[in-house]
C-alpha cells in the first residue's frame, strides 16, 4: 500500500470475546469505515480486562499507528477497567468530568432509568480526555491524543464512531482505500504465477487470493486492492487478459 | 482464573480480515472449544500478511503461551507467507515434506484437480514440524513445539483444529472451564456493588457484566465463570440472593 496512508489499529477489551461467548463485530465495522476514509487498519489485538496487558498493548499501539481505537471496559461495574488504564498509560489522573456527568445525568432522567453512585464512574475520564458523543445512551466515550476510547455495545461503539470519524477526517484528507474483486471458479494455485507476477509488476498494489470451497470445488476471491484507481484499473485489466490467456473462468464481483 | 490453568494465544494472519473484507469466525470456535478442554484464550493478535510483524507476533506469544494457533497464509500463492515466517522465528529452514507432498498428490488426484508446482509449496513446512491432517482438502497444517499452524478456510481450520485437540488434550489434563449466565432486565449499574463485593469474595472466578439493548431498555448478562465448580454454584446462590432482596428481576440462562 502507499506509503502516506494513515494507519490504525483496534484494541478490542473484553473477556467475553476471549471465552467464546460473544462474536467480535467490531473490527469489520470499523474496518470497513476506515477504508472509506483512507485509513489504513494494521493491526488489532483483543485482551482481557487486566491492567498490565492494556497498557502494554496501547502503548506500543499509539506510538506505531497514527490512531488507536479501543472497545469495551467503560461501563459501570468492577470489571470496567479501560478508563483508568488508558490514564495510566498516558502518566495522568482520572477525573470527573462535569460534563460527562450532566450528559449520563440528563438520558437517565429522559429515560426514567435508576441513578446512583456507580453511574458516575462513567463520568471519569483521564484529565487530558476530550469527549466523544454517544447518541444511543448518553455516557460518552473519550479521546486522548490519538487514541480513541469506545464502549462494547455495538450500537454505542458504531454511534461514538461516528462521531471520531468527522475528527478524523477534518485531519486526514487522504485517498480512499478501493478494491477491485474477481472470483475464480478453480483453486487458487492454478492462478498463482499470474498473481506472483501481477504483485511484482505492481508493488504498490496489495494483491491477495482468499480461497473458498462451493459444492465441495475450490473457487477463490482475487483481490486488487490500493488507492490509485489508475493502477487498480490496470492490474485488473492485466488479470483479465491472463484469466482468458489461460481459460480460466471468472467473475466480477 | 486458576494459576494452573493452560493458556493460549491465537494469530489471525490475513489481509482480508484487516481490510474488513472478511469477518473473522475463527476466534470464538477456538475460544469455545478450548474453554471446553480447560485451555485459557489469554490473547488474540489480528496481523497482516507480513514477515516481521508474524515473526515479531510469534515469537511474543510462544514464549508467554502454553499454546499459539496461528490461521491463514499456509497457501499456493505469493502472499502466503506464514509458513516461511514461521520456519525464520524457530531459525530453522522450510524444508519439502514428502509425506505432505504424497497427501496432496493423493487428495488433487482424487479430486481430479489440476496439479502444478505452484500447489506443493503446501508442502513445504519448518523442518522440525510435524504434521496436521486436513480432513477436507488434504494439504495439511503443522506443528512447530508449541505453535500449530491452520488454514484460514474455516472448514479446513475446524479439521485441522479437531486433529490438534487431541494432541493438547493428551497433555494437558486440566479442568474444564465453565460458567453460569443471568440475565438482568435493568441497567447494569444498578448491580455493580453487588458484583464489586462478589468478585471480592471470590478471587479465582471471572465475574463479569455484559450490557445489551432491548426494546430501548438497558439489561445486562452477569456471567460467572472459573474452574472450580462448587465456587461457582456458591457464588451463583449469592448473586441470585442479592437480587432477590434488591428486588432485581432477572433470569438464569
Amino acid at each position: 500500500m502507499e506509503n502516506n496512508q494513515h494507519t490504525a489499529s483496534i484494541l478490542v477489551i473484553g473477556n467475553e470475546i476471549l471465552s467464546g461467548r460473544t462474536q467480535d463485530r467490531h473490527v469489520q465495522f470499523i474496518a470497513k469505515d476506515l477504508s472509506e476514509i483512507g485509513v489504513e487498519l494494521r493491526e488489532v489485538a483483543i485482551i482481557p480486562d487486566e491492567e498490565d496487558i492494556i497498557i502494554e498493548r496501547l502503548n506500543h499501539f499509539r506510538k506505531k499507528y497514527d490512531y488507536v481505537f479501543t472497545t469495551g471496559g467503560i461501563g459501570p461495574t468492577h470489571d470496567d477497567i479501560t478508563a483508568a488504564s488508558i490514564a495510566k498509560a498516558f502518566g495522568v489522573k482520572l477525573k470527573r468530568s462535569e460534563k460527562a456527568a450532566k450528559m449520563i445525568k440528563h438520558r437517565y432522567k429522559e429515560q426514567d432509568a435508576h441513578l446512583n453512585e456507580d453511574v458516575f464512574k462513567m463520568a471519569d475520564i483521564p484529565e487530558n480526555g476530550e469527549l466523544i458523543i454517544n447518541n444511543i445512551s448518553g455516557a460518552p466515550g473519550f479521546r486522548v491524543e490519538n487514541v480513541f476510547v469506545f464502549a462494547g455495545v455495538p450500537s454505542v461503539m458504531k454511534s461514538m464512531f461516528k462521531d471520531a470519524k468527522t475528527i478524523i477526517c477534518s485531519s486526514n484528507g487522504k485517498q480512499q482505500i478501493i478494491s477491485n474483486t474477481f472470483t475464480i471458479f478453480v483453486g487458487e494455485s492454478r492462478v498463482a504465477k499470474i498473481l506472483r507476477e501481477l504483485q511484482i509488476a505492481f508493488p504498490n498494489l496489495q494483491i491477495g487470493s482468499y480461497p473458498f470451497m462451493k459444492n465441495r470445488k475450490w473457487c477463490s476471491h482475487i483481490v486488487v486492492r490500493g488507492v490509485n484507481e489508475r493502477d487498480i484499473q490496470e492490474a485488473s485489466n492485466k488479470l483479465k487478459e491472463c484469466f482468458y490467456n489461460n481459460k480460466i473462468e471468472f467473475k466480477v464481483e
